[in-house]
């Protein structure tokens, strides 16, 4: 990692990514109540911010906008080990100032309409340890896997349209297990909001879960899913996981 | 067919496709009602599950992630028959250990409340046993018929946005017979609850249904929308329905 | 037109299009209802079936299912009128076909909770037959404007998600007059309908509405949408608008 | 800016890029009700209206159809003061045109109900006015930059689908800010509404907010997201931002 404008650009664009992420993936308050209205619009919401993130940030740093996803593409060799920790830096830094400026502008009266807190979801009381353990894992995998294919040669034709369907893929997800555990699917939109307010101890859960994830999918993708060609091939190091 | 690492990264493919379908497809539970708000949860995430099933594994195995999907294959020549046996097996597998998989994370409460039981759709009680045929069959030629469609050669240069259109039809198929015949479209993903719980009889309506579709549509579309260039045309036999 | 297979595959095309039309767009039987759920099921579900229909048919026949967009695309000059002729007899004979087969495949229950009956909307009450008329024109003249951008040459390089674009038109128009007109922009979906139920007069304004939005937006979109090249450029009769 | 046919093609394309926009985007009255339903509504249809005016006026004139994208093409530099000057007014007209005529369309009775008026959103009481000029200039901000990201070189090859990630990031907006501020980010559609009714004071806030965004999101981006080799080019000044 060489310190010129370009390594600035790519820290500061995950910055921006991820606080968008937090702003607009949570301004509407509604990330908590369990009727179908509300976990439609969250699940939209939550997959077209991350849509939205990917159109305006894909090609200046790769929108991670996710700690497990700059850590799947380190382990994949696409950005080295300090590109990573700046990423996930960075991210982490973007996710406490989007949080931040939400209170702001969210009136009194919808912050304290979110329980336990703004978004921060409660995992299902009626679910053991082991089990949120589990759901968040597999939710964490499907999204590093649509990662996976995304950064994977095969794919390199048919880019155009690859931010709507990662924006669906986490609607999928958030569909499905949005009201189990949230679904939150990123160490940073986890922790964040935990800070302020918040339970340790499922947080904790959640976050094994999703970093188990992001460790083991890769490879199980590099040892199962992809041809041999690839191993003989040399990797560029220093490029972005677009 | 030959034995070697790209026939069994297929197989896997279609295993870990269908896993997925069945576990994400299923999990939030909410299959069975029959109000607005459900119908377009469990219609949407039908979809995009779909959709994210083929963009992680399509350029591994085609994502079939339907033994429909694979025998039509097989009649249109794209794969030969062992291939296609291998691919169904796959399915069945995965759907077998996903649904496994997907009753360990649910919690107790959630199963409980599926009736009657969790990923499996009684057909409405008014219709007849002809109709339960008709309608399976009917949505299931429409999916069939979006899968000649991607395998035609004319549609050759627009492949971007294929898996977006793909999980939207599965969407407008599930809009359509959602609170019919429970619109699933897949022997899979109907057998396997039915080996767990299940009434034997109307799941066999649907499965014929399902396969007189995956027979009867690949014929009607060499016939009536191939032009004749393509009977003198090689077709590869051993690539993937991609 | 000259009487070949092709004549016939892109007849029996638009006949497929427009039977796969009605069925899939109407089954759900939820077309009537007023409240938010109800308008959000049909117009998505509108929407991703003209999506379906052009995913299918888009390459066999130019999937219009639609007899005011062959003949927008007959007033350009694409399709001789012969072809248009029998694109429009090919519809109304498939929108017939599909609406028979959909009363055989839907239970009774369903049918007698369908007012006035499956697939026919009343104009809402209030409306003066001005406004119908109105309604209809505006929201069909989007439709075939969408069309026109299509087929434009400029739009030549961007065909790959035009499927979704259109389909996500319909459901836009869907929204924005469902509850008033029923937004059907189809006189063969509008027709078809009241021939087995049905009131006659308003169904004449709709029809009104939509032809005439059919010849007004082609010379519109000629006049002051096309540069002075196009005037220039021969452009081949014999091709489908696809 | 040269007085010819091009020039009043663009013209004419904002004017009816904008006329679009009002009719289709406020048609259903749907736009002022706080429940879930409504909002998803209102989001889709206002998201799915700028995908089609982007379709089908996008090589048109570029299809910006609000002020502010108008005037952070002009800050670029892509498009020269007259022509967006042009652009501006042509969309104030296109927008007056277009309420006109949908007030002409809606019967009375939905005119009647929609509060405060047909396509007017009030903020929600508890805001301050910073929060509503805050809130108005982060989503105004998201639009500007997906525009940004829309037009810069680097995503110069994925462009097919654009016009859906662009609708989606303005559902995505809407979900955000719809029960806040309406979240309309387009100073023409707030402007209108207001002119035959509607509360001055709050509407200043909010043009505020977006005239604000507007200015400094273009300055961002050329500072901390564009490399340095965009300052070497020369840019060629009279092409639309399209």
């Amino acid at each position: 990692m060489i310190l010129n404008f370009y390594t600035f650009m790519r820290g500061f664009g995950e910055f921006g990514a991820m606080l968008l992420y937090m702003v607009l993936g949570c301004m509407s308050g509604k990330a908590t109540s369990h009727d179908a209205g509300s976990l439609l619009i969250s699940s939209l919401q939550y997959g077209l911010t991350g849509m939205t993130v990917m159109h305006i940030f894909g090609f200046i740093s790769g929108a991670h906008a996710n700690p497990c996803v700059s850590i799947a593409c380190w382990i994949f060799g696409y950005i080295p080990m300090d590109m990573m920790m700046l990423y996930v830096s960075c991210q982490l830094t973007g996710a406490l100032t989007g949080y931040f400026l939400l209170l702001q502008m969210l009136p009194q009266e919808v912050i304290d309409n979110s329980k336990p807190a703004v978004c921060l979801v409660e995992p299902l009381a009626s679910l053991s340890n082991l089990q949120i353990v589990g759901i968040e894992c597999f939710l964490t995998s499907v999204l590093i896997m649509g990662w996976c294919a995304l950064w994977d040669v095969r794919s390199g034709r048919f880019l155009d349209s690859v931010t709507l369907r990662m924006g669906f893929l986490i609607t999928a997800c958030s569909f499905a297990g949005g009201t189990l555990t949230g679904a939150s699917m990123n160490p940073a939109k986890t922790l964040v909001p935990t800070i302020f307010h918040g339970n340790p101890e499922t947080v904790l859960l959640q976050l094994g879960g999703q970093i188990l994830a992001s460790i083991v999918v890769p490879h199980i993708w590099q040892l199962a899913y992809t041809p041999r060609y690839r191993l003989l091939e040399s990797v560029p190091l220093n490029q972005p996981c677009l």
